[in-house]
């Protein structure tokens, strides 16, 4: 037997396998980027191990997936809160992203990564400008991610006309193609800022290369009102129109959906990107999760960026995201914790095209994993844990992280970055210092 | 100049006082129990300190006041989730809860009072049985509390018959009278659980003793229905009728309010807990706290017990509280940062009549806060603290606590606390070993 680089063990095993594997007392072995096994902790006994990882009695688990953020974002964080959607975005966001750079949006992509990685996500999927720099924080703080462009009709601060946008999004497709962490997707923004032309060639593309579409659909009635003036559509139904929907297509938002616009993702196996925090803090609305479940459409959690949040973390999301939709049906039963789990580690991965990559702990997989230290007040007794994992545990309870089979974070240090060094750009940057 | 006995220093000071004060690069002087001065660092350089407690570029603020809970429920956290409330109720938790013994409720609130000082909370309002463990508890950790036990109609599994209630709630009152950090309150349970003849009591005994009266009160449309049926009155309005209402007591939920019950809170000056998380996760419903804000009543915030939210962090619970609002009245300005920091400190103590004791950084009043430490990355940059502490900062970001001029965590460790046994006596009592 091939000796084991890294044994975490010792803890209760929650692997997210389509049988809802659990094992009390168990490990997972990983050999090179990949888990070699999973099983009782006993049964590695007579195995070499290079490395050990002690869960303590904690929860071993897939990191958590977190499927729409803006990561660069983190650089207005708070800047401008509890404001209506026009003063917010035209008096603050504009401004300050006109005047981004590729530097700038490489620190708040680190400062992110740290963020994320701190608090127990493995992967994530970005939509901003200068993207290359978030590739690059990606490779350099050893994330996984999924990122892109954002394109639309007007001139962009990065690239400039549309033109070039496309050029600057094949440039990071050709240069990031090999790289085993990072997946560039095809972005143009929204249905209401991007031209039938723009949206066309952009799922061209993703055809072509065979990555995903990413865009932001139905997020607020203003925008359904908007489609429906100028296409006499609802957004998705004009996506359907103009042969966009494909089951490469993730869908962020997705708040105000009528029941043909749900049969209509359903038909075309389009993925969903639920944010339930950014769509409550912005008043956009409740998307209608439960019901996209029921349709049997794939829907994932997302936190999207810092300034409608306003933080990354994923433990949060999900326990907000199982008690919004209880109270806004009345219904206690519905949103249970494991389908919320789901929807942040296996679903999550599917709705990225990376179902067979990570999202779930089984054999064959790329080894995304973390460790829960629960030994904690808030955290006794435990007699349920996809229960704890949505309602009590937090992000800083996540004691160690792997990630493509590298140690990134253990005893909540993490292992590659310079916390001190990427929280002083930041500050710099920003003038925050 | 009398010597300070702790100087909490080097960090931006958030007052919570009527003018909103805040001092960047500030400092608390503390002698004794109380705040002597508060102000700039250096104004204290020639001062002589016995100890001090560097925020460290952080934030230093007043203790987060929790208004309703159920302390010992955390022995049952997760035991049951996800359920309508009648199977959660009678298949789950009266079952555990027959079980109960002084003992056990101890263990269960020592266990939440470490909880609550590792997460920024230095003042809490409890009900349940056995309370005379829960002041124990609150004596023993540090804890400053308001704790009484519950009343109503049919035989307790501590006290018995009503008539025995009263006895122990009086001896309670006796007991504890003169605690420095203990307060004892009559908690009748509901207007639905408690005959008139119980709740005229029970108010008469808070008027004795001029000390709260605590009540659940109109939580969901079903106890609105049912006592609209008994009574042909909304449970406030049978409040109001029967001579209740007063200054002195604290409605806890309030979800479901008519406008005329509003104006009764109001004409009455009731205090009012407001659980949004539990209310959220057992699908109640919304409380209309915008309403009672903009009526001039009195707010404050609680997580309720951990069966039903199912952790005590009350930055968690701001963070709900602000966004839920939002969402559910489609406006992004209403409960802005600054109105629920409020109602987590100084609204809060006003909540439980401790208005002149605790909930805002004042000199002359007793020294309850805490210190966070904003060297994250979660939490950088910062731009606004009241953004920060309730979208961004979580229950973990906690440095040091201070309550009634002892320190009682720093660096967090918890300074008088054995978490080791407090943690396994909750699972030995709970058979969660």
């Amino acid at each position: 037997m091939t000796d084991i680089d890294i044994l975490v063990t010792g803890g209760t095993v929650v692997t997210m396998d389509a049988g809802d594997t659990i094992i009390k007392d168990g490990a997972v072995a990983i050999i090179k980027d990949a888990i070699a096994d999973i099983g009782p902790a006993g049964g590695f006994r007579d195995r070499r191990v290079a490395r050990t990882i002690d869960a303590n009695g904690g929860i071993i688990m897939p990191g958590l997936i977190n499927t729409h953020t803006h990561a660069s974002m983190t650089c207005f964080r708070g800047l401008a809160d509890d404001l209506d959607l026009a003063t917010w975005l035209n008096d603050h966001i504009f401004p300050a992203e006109a005047r981004l750079t590729h530097e700038m949006v490489y620190a708040g992509a680190m400062l992110a990564c740290a963020e994320m990685i701190l608090s127990g996500t493995t992967c994530f999927k970005d939509m901003y400008l200068f993207e290359d720099a978030v590739a690059q924080a990606v490779h350099d703080s050893g994330m996984r991610g999924v990122v892109g462009e954002v394109l639309y009709d007007f001139p962009s601060p990065n690239y400039g006309p549309i033109e070039q946008g496309f050029a600057y999004t094949e440039d990071l497709i050709l240069k990031w193609r090999d790289h085993p962490r990072v997946t560039i997707a095809v972005e143009p923004h929204s249905p209401y800022l991007c031209a039938p032309e723009l949206l066309l060639r952009s799922a061209r593309l993703s055809d072509r290369y065979n990555i995903p579409l990413v865009i932001h659909v139905s997020e607020t009635e203003d925008e359904v009102a908007q489609m429906k003036t100028r296409y006499n559509r609802t957004p998705v139904a004009h996506l359907a129109d103009i042969g966009v929907l494909s089951p490469r297509l993730v869908a962020c938002h997705c708040v105000v959906l009528s029941g043909q616009d749900i049969d209509l993702l359903k038909a075309h196996d389009v993925k969903v990107s639920h944010n339930p925090e950014s769509n409550m803090k912005l008043a956009s609305g409740i998307a209608p999760v439960p019901e996209l479940i029921n349709a049997g459409v794939c829907v994932g959690l997302g936190t999207d960026g810092c300034t409608s949040n306003n933080n990354l973390d994923m433990f949060a999301e999900m326990d907000t995201a199982a008690k919004i939709h209880k109270v806004s049906r009345m219904d206690p039963t519905v949103m249970d914790a494991r389908t919320v789990l789901r929807m942040a580690t296996i679903e999550a991965a599917k709705v990225l095209g990376l179902g067979n990559i990570t999202g779930s702990l089984e054999k064959g997989k790329r080894a995304d994993l973390i460790v829960i230290d629960t030994n904690k007040p808030h955290l006794t007794p435990m007699y349920n844990v996809y229960s704890h994992l949505v309602y009590a545990v937090g992000g800083g309870d996540v004691a160690a992280s792997v990630i493509n089979g590298r140690v990134v974070m253990e005893d909540r240090r993490p292992t590659g970055l310079d916390l001190e060094k990427i929280i002083s750009e930041v500050n710099r940057c920003t003038g925050c210092a």
